[in-house]
């Protein structure tokens, strides 16, 4: 095998069909050098805050910090260390870990990470060999080469994958520092934080009492009760909005949502400080902060995303010895119909509110996702996501949701990626699965080409941008 | 887009290979002209009791009464008075409404919706110009003038349409006065009435109490027993029957099967009587009396019904402005393998009963409805319903369903439509799918073409006759 | 119909594109010849015990033990009586059997069993013309024909089927004694026992304390206490692998795993003993032993499978007339995530231990299993199976599992037969399925064809050989 190259030809994902490829070439051609908007995602701000910062080694680049790739191996009896995980903790020499990783790069065969990582290596890096045992030593050489050159600082990148808008997702507590250097650069690259209160409103996390106390640090307001940690939060996002946030965004480990009172909140809180809230008071009292975001998005028109249903950190012994994001986040069933019902009652009529559901539960695509969706003005669903954001997960997507809740309730595509290199490569998979989906619409004649053309439009850029407001001034 | 067409070619809905289409065009052609059978659906028996009925304004013929249409608006921000919902109390102007509706008809693109109206004004109103903001006026007009013809009256189009048998669905407390109507004029369109309890046996139904004392008075027997209760419910049954039922349905919103003894069904009753009824109350008696509807239906035969799994009225405020029947009606996770168990052990081995069963939760259709139809004498699948109607949906039943419980333990196609202009769009899509998906598997040679020509037969017309009954005398 | 003949062509079950058909065709035909590795099953292994053994009539190859094709005609209203069912009881006269079953061949139209019997009928023994009433008397004729020559006996089509290894399903207190005279009697043909200690571990099943009995008398343990279970079934286990057996067998009809201590354990046994164990007792019994299981993996090397979500002998009135393995076990909802994190948190970071999964309920495919199967090194998943083994259902699971748990977290094909003709059929189906699937893959450029003719080799051989250990020395 060695000689053998990246196949990335240019109609590649369409169907086979050549009345529907060229549909689809058409279409796609006509969105793919639109920007991009990436509205989700976990990339590091820091890359971005200082103009010299680097990507690091070739493993840091694309092996350490992605728990998508190393869980693969680690699934294969690899241990983690081997592949350098945790980040410098695990084998130092990280010509060790590409070798091992390329010794097993067939594992991703048929897989989405592995189309993303020879996009990478095509694409992004030139490199045209394809990655194996007998290549890892040779390409890692041309990476390294590559990384340390100018066109492959992170700034670099961004402005050559042609990226409109992005945003991170930091902690209510998180001072912003890098977004806020960002800024004092003069850089002109937008990204933005995007509010994720779950440290402080999760009440049984590791380290929520911490948090709430530089949550009082921070705002100069003693979070000692509920109305105060509801006045602390609404600081924190105004700050967060002065900082470009257009979003919030929340975990959903617990799905009911349902209001309570004042001093209910209060009491519960109360609990949690004396170290006695049980899971049922967590669970309620996330329901109910579920509800106060919706609230204060009406207010402050910050868009609300949630997504719901993963067991976080599901091998104790793995997050015992390594921590979070160890690639054993597992998703478990979900239920929206009742369990969204009291948010949905109180707030869903609201025009004004736009509340975007990710979730990993297919099965509640079809049956209550997008029936909710298709009835209430402010819910809007995410994409297919996580797992799910494969060429068949995308496909389920589009064929389970569309029949009910039309294109329109839906929001286009987010990366949620910690892969800053990925990028390109998952907006590109992701517009070349639309645009096959809608060729595949043509040549049956459920849609004519002129909506065809004027949907691609929507799913590849305008459908983000709309729903996450770029399209509207501040405050507008 | 002006000067935009309806783009409805004759292998429209057919896979874009060509060996496929070619099968799929045979196999659609050999059923396009059956009558239709339509067992199941919600139109309206008055607009056939008078030979001069006519539809009304465009907008009362496609918006107002279709919450399949308007609901998709509402989920966009638009007020559904804006729409002329609900009727009469909405924007009076159907100009206006009829504005409204064609403005925003892009977001049908994609839906069965979409589908359905583009066959509504292509092949019925013979409208060749797309509907837009700039079309609007003007066909608006057209329709207007067709609908004031002679030809475009209820019967005229009944005939027009081919229907050999239409089921309507009625309360057990109704008159049926429409039917007898339409009996005594000697028109010859066979409209036949569904038998519903709803009203009467689930006890926290609002309304309940009026809608048992009206069965009292209907039947003459005063409603305050158990037994009184069945003997009046069989004797509506009877009635029914008489005016040509040959179905009952139920709404099992609850879905739990399960014998009481005489005497805790009287104990239920009285409470309920007495006004303190339980939800668990309520819930083992409705799944009581469906036992009780299996032991009925052996007795006179008539099919029997059950759609399970919608949770009514989600949006509150919207139904405590407006009513039922808003569009937001939204499914939720059913479980039929325990649930339905008791009625299967004690009625589901006698072949006398056909139990018809319609389900909303997709997962259930190769878990548990496949495995139970495909074992269970009594127990047949009702198609792909509601919300999965569409072609996507449609297949996915195929696919899940046909490979363990086959296609003779289906029983064709029912619309179950509120739109009476929409019956012939969706038998036909309905025709066009299954021909596809005949094709897809005669040229992967899993049916050779002989047996596909017998099972388009099936699916378009012999499977709903012979489920309901329509191909045997009364009493046979 | 008279003069059809069975359609089988050389490149069915492919799809009609004619690019796909091409690269399917060769990857069929590249594993089309391999030998068939038969990892999970359940055929009677006394076939083989005896070398002049038969498999008797018509009826009693192909229906009278075959659950999946009977189940059908019951559910069409005709009396397992008159199919044979149960084998002794039911009609003696085998030719009114087949007649029945002839007149109603129809019913499998689209069905897996369809194309499984279409093989039996026209590859296996040579019979051209299609099953019909019309055909079977003559077909019956040809078929005693052939079951008395020795070319149909169980051994020559063992050989003729090209089987490398059939595993077998045997209870811990099975003597082995078929095995044992397979072994004696020099003939090579490689049949294997699987240990399935359900019988002594469901302390609720009718003949648990027979079965325990027996256990202590096979043994000379007296099972009397908790330990002397664990002794007993280690024993039990230690001769099944001297017996070559290399893996286990599990019903999960609860799915809850956990860990009990030995006190806790002993409880419950002495409970059950005294005949008072609960329902719960049960459950938690089981799930205890599902964790005991993987220990005893781990250290003897057998390789574990739990298949998981059926209800047994659904239908009660039946399975007190007939009995189990009527046709009535039923799939219900399944939940892993939560369920099997007690098991997985233990052992499931071993990479000594294989667990392998199967699963019935496809919702937890994507949602659950992959995510799982994809981290877990120990944890494997089963094909899909059972009421999932068809085109479709193995179309599904590909689909479904692939982007995530990739390809090497996956087992190969089972076939899980009672029907021994039916095994070069199912894999047959499987190769063909795997070979379209990556065709598919391949024409959309998802893989390169290099790839593609490694995954083929896996999924038709390779990887059900490595999981199940067919590559290794006994105790390597």
């Amino acid at each position: 095998m060695t000689g053998a190259k990246w196949h990335l030809p240019v109609d590649r994902f369409f169907g086979p069909d050549p009345a529907q490829r060229q549909v689809a070439v058409e279409l796609y051609e006509s969105v793919a050098d639109l920007p991009i908007i990436s509205p989700h995602g976990h990339v590091d701000p820091g890359l971005f805050a200082d103009e010299n910062a680097t990507f690091g080694t070739p493993a840091e680049l694309l092996i350490i910090p992605d728990h998508y790739v190393f869980r693969m191996y680690y699934s294969q009896g690899i241990p983690l260390e081997a592949l350098g995980v945790p980040w410098g903790k695990g084998e130092q020499d990280h010509r060790k870990v590409w070798q091992t990783f390329a010794d097993h790069f067939y594992l991703f065969r048929g897989t989405p990470t592995g189309s993303w990582l020879a996009y990478v290596f095509d694409q992004v890096f030139g490199i045209r060999e394809k990655l194996s045992g007998a290549t890892a030593q040779a390409i890692y050489d041309q990476m390294v080469e590559k990384l340390e050159s100018p066109e492959f600082r992170p700034r670099a990148l961004f402005d050559r994958f042609n990226i409109e808008a992005l945003c991170t997702t930091d902690f209510a507590t998180d001072s912003l520092q890098h977004h806020q250097a960002i800024r004092a650069s003069g850089w002109k690259g937008d990204i933005r934080p995007t509010f994720r209160p779950d440290d402080v409103i999760h009440l049984l996390r590791p380290n929520w009492r911490p948090n709430v106390d530089r949550l009082s640090e921070l705002t100069g307001i003693e979070v000692r009760s509920y109305p105060a940690l509801i006045q602390a939060l609404e600081e924190r996002r105004a700050f967060f909005k002065a900082m470009g946030a257009v979003a919030t965004d929340s975990d959903g480990t617990t799905l009911v949502t349902g209001e309570l009172s004042p001093r209910e909140a209060d009491e519960i809180l109360q609990r949690a400080f004396a170290g006695g809230a049980t899971a049922e008071d967590a669970a309620r009292f996330f329901g109910h902060m579920l509800m106060e975001s919706a609230r204060m998005s009406i207010e402050d028109g910050l868009v609300m995303q949630v997504h719901f249903g993963s067991y976080r950190n599901h091998n104790q012994p793995l997050f015992d010895r390594f921590g979070p994001d160890m690639g054993c986040d597992i998703p478990f069933q979900a239920e929206f119909t009742r369990n969204l019902r009291p948010l949905l009652n109180k707030y869903g009529n609201d025009p004004r509110l736009t509340f975007i559901v990710f979730a990993l539960d297919e099965s509640t695509y079809s049956r209550e996702l997008a029936p909710l969706a298709g009835h209430y003005p402010a819910l809007k669903l995410g994409p297919a996501w996580w797992f799910n954001d494969g060429i068949n997960g995308m496909m389920r997507y589009r064929q389970r949701v569309t029949e009910t809740a039309g294109l329109y309730n839906t929001v286009g595509f987010a990366d949620d990626t910690r892969s800053f290199p990925s990028i390109p490569a998952r907006h590109d998979l992701s517009r070349r699965v639309d645009a096959n989906w809608l060729a595949g619409l043509v040549v049956r004649d459920i849609v004519d080409v002129d909506d065809a053309r004027e949907m691609i439009q929507d799913t590849a850029y305008r459908l983000a941008k709309q729903a996450y407001k770029f399209d509207r001034e501040p405050g507008e």
